[in-house]
């Protein structure tokens, strides 16, 4: 049990600067006995409004350094302070807002929503054991416009898909992965540093100049799976899933035209999905 | 991988009597092999257009008796076609059109979309293994006005929740159990013979003349449990999450009135969620 | 400006048996001057915090007897008190619970929430001016499976749609009607009595028996404006809007099958919208 | 009647370099006649069907200079291929596509989709009048963290709301600007070289280095209206709505904590909006 989309902005001022970052904490736990659901005796249950306050009273006192750093320090709360907890998970999010520029000089205290990738963490423990923490990007919408293609592939009495060398590879990325075991990181350094946005967006689109072509989405997953893990040592496994949206060539012969791939219908339903999870040495795929 | 949300509508006629379902398949695979990951070798899959052909021709040829059924013809015909195939779910959850009624007269091809919980099941199946069968609904929002409380709970120095004994309770519910390994089953009949909505509803809501004293959202997901394991005996397990919505008794001593539970503000985010997991024998919680 | 999603649930206890109102209001007001934009001097705006107090504080003490008798306490209230106001309009929308039953016995304080249609109202009084009431329905979604065509439509060299006499007519309607200038209607009794809702299904569906053919989206919403002019007199002028989810009779002949209307696939987007504003002497057609 | 959200992509390439305008277009008609409303008589109806065609053929014949031009083929058409046409209006949105970038090098066939503002347009026409066009940006999320206040508003019996001088300005804008009968517009020329967008931003936030105080949501809605009519001399009248988020500064008195605007609490229902439409000579307000 635990408290879902706990949302507030913390808020840090230096000087006349101001920095924010909003986020939407979901906590939850499992205690060590079952006395609430079996006999409705509430004794050990810390209320969810004692969890959101605790979640509240966290990010006033340390900040919000990094929402992985966030993350661990709810984890370790509730573990160190409440011996009945068997188990506790926290998920944060954060609402991607963005320091305004004007004519390139950044703004002192005024910010943009710019949703092009929710950047998301995981931290979860259970009691005596070791604190994991997990982080990634989702609803990121990305498009190719060609040098993707499929082909080869099995074909049955159901088959009616025609091989395509030249279409549009347009979908939204999930992307999640473990450090494993916590330790002393700097998380917005291994970001930034190692450009963990950039490399999902080379691997997915290819060099600039030219490209690169796309065999199939399960090989642009694999793609990026490997880049993220060349480039960036501290992760452990890497999950992605690429939801894709068809894009039909609609075809115009009835309307007396030729329709050289110009005027393209996306299909929302139903959509293909396909995840695979990496790791360094062994690799599982789902 | 796999094709989400593949909608349609089987439509059956019996004379000048039409039935309808409309559902939404979800259906993934896993393969034996991962050349397609790794060299982009695409020889051995199954393009998720295919896929959802294979859904379509199986509702045509054999109708949909049951959503439950449906899904484990799916999932048969995956396992026993395709030797490449290591693992396939099915998901499928069904649009709630109910037959219209002028002055309790049943119209003959006539139907109304009414979401009052939503019936879905998944079917999942190993190579080699039992073909098992969960069932469920979701999105019930229900409420009780009176005879819910939550006292006695662990506090500490971050609890700011006072005891209450005279609350609402409002929530949406998720019920997903278990079947156990595919057996000739009649799911439509276990459905409405057992009343398996009703039950949810006589657990939550208690006799319709005085009710029945909650003392926390635990102790009802568990009496919602305890009433389906007792009334459905092909249930193995049995999973129920309930989101609750708080309502805040509005404070309007600043507006000279004494607010005796009259006016109520619901307070959507953050929300209280609590899960549990319970079977025959055996007991989990998470 | 005003105050939008003023979000509240009512509760009326009458000994052991609760009733409930949860109701959204927006409330919005236009003042005589314009100061505030101009020179951003405040003196006249009347906070939206004060319009939520006191949308609040009326529903504390009036109750709310129907949506529409609120929206007018609420009209009333704000054209009486401030001079300041030139013009107000509130809309108001009902949260569908439906009180529950167990084995036709009515529970005294549970409720499930029911959504096969929205009810709405909106009251708008201009300074000195009189006050206008209307009702409605929206998010009511119907389906009829035969009777419905579309032939003898215009053609042009942009035409491919077939003339069709048996397709399926599904569609989400949104419903608004003026009771013209509010007198002292009791709009619960004009709901119940004249049984607004059902009047809207038969125009829609026809004899339960035998159903009644549909020549074009166009006429059916005609039939369900003079169905209800005709049986509720209060009725000045009725709108109604039909969005209809178009459903696809699958080809599957380069799947070996002959689909008779057996699978159908819904088209979300683009859909196809019509409206039409009846009253009961002129016409409009929008 | 009309044809709502027919999305489709129109690519254009050059050489090796592409351009995507992903777009949702919606067209609606009133014909001259009802007699379709009234005898079910179709002769004079234009399928939604033909109206999807026919903006799919433009889009394919003339691609997509601007969305404003595209609004404007599709009105022009109407009116001068069907006689029975008395009014037709065309909306469309663009799908925010921007093309990505690889160390500050432009990619030439590949996209990310960036919502932070949704570009759209409108154009109308009745028979024998002028043609008229609208553009705008909706659901662009602002916020400044200070230089926002509240202050010398009206009071009453039912006002609780402080008078504040820092509080968070933060909301979701919503612009549309006529730019009168169509003359020969380049649409995006005035879009980029005015920096219609940069002009919001500028309105909203002041100078980067200091900012600029807002006294109420009135006086920046007026703010940004006068900025955009000053700058772009093709605006003849321009609507700003504002709908505000509220950022409540939590107490946490009863944890003992000292909250010094650092930790607030978005509140997303009830909301406040604000609309102003202003002129070039003239002045209205709602």
């Amino acid at each position: 049990y635990g408290k879902n989309t706990i949302k507030f902005l913390r808020l840090k001022r230096e000087g006349k600067k101001h920095f924010v970052k909003e986020v939407e904490v979901c906590t939850h736990l499992r205690l060590t006995s079952a006395h609430e659901y079996l006999e409705g005796n509430n004794a050990a249950v810390i209320p969810t409004d004692t969890i959101k306050n605790i979640v509240l009273v966290l990010a006033k006192k340390n900040g919000i350094q990094s929402i992985e750093q966030f993350a661990i320090d709810i984890c370790k709360h509730f573990m160190t302070t409440f011996c009945q907890v068997a188990y506790v998970k926290t998920y944060i999010q954060e609402v991607p807002w963005q320091r305004l520029q004007e004519n390139g000089v950044p703004h002192i205290h005024s910010f943009i929503c710019v949703p092009e990738g929710i950047r998301f963490c995981e931290a979860e423990q259970c009691k005596n054991g070791p604190l994991v923490v997990f982080a990634g990007i989702k609803d990121m919408k990305l498009m190719k416009t060609t040098l993707s293609g499929f082909e080869g592939f099995h074909k049955s009495e159901h088959t009616t898909l025609p091989e395509r060398n030249d279409r549009i590879l347009c979908g939204e990325l999930f992307c999640k992965w473990s450090y494993g075991e916590c330790k002393d990181f700097d998380f917005d350094c291994i970001w930034y540093m190692n450009k963990v946005r950039e490399c999902v967006i080379e691997a997915f689109a290819g060099p600039p100049d030219c490209g690169e072509y796309s065999p199939s989405y399960q090989k642009t997953v694999n793609s990026i799976q490997m880049h993220i893990l060349s480039k960036v040592s501290q992760v452990q496994v890497i999950e992605v899933m690429l939801n894709n949206t068809f894009y039909n060539v609609l075809d115009m012969k009835n309307l007396g035209l030729t329709n050289d791939k110009e005027v393209l219908i996306p299909v929302e339903a139903p959509y293909g999905s396909c995840t695979c999870t990496l790791g360094r040495k062994r690799f599982l795929e789902a």
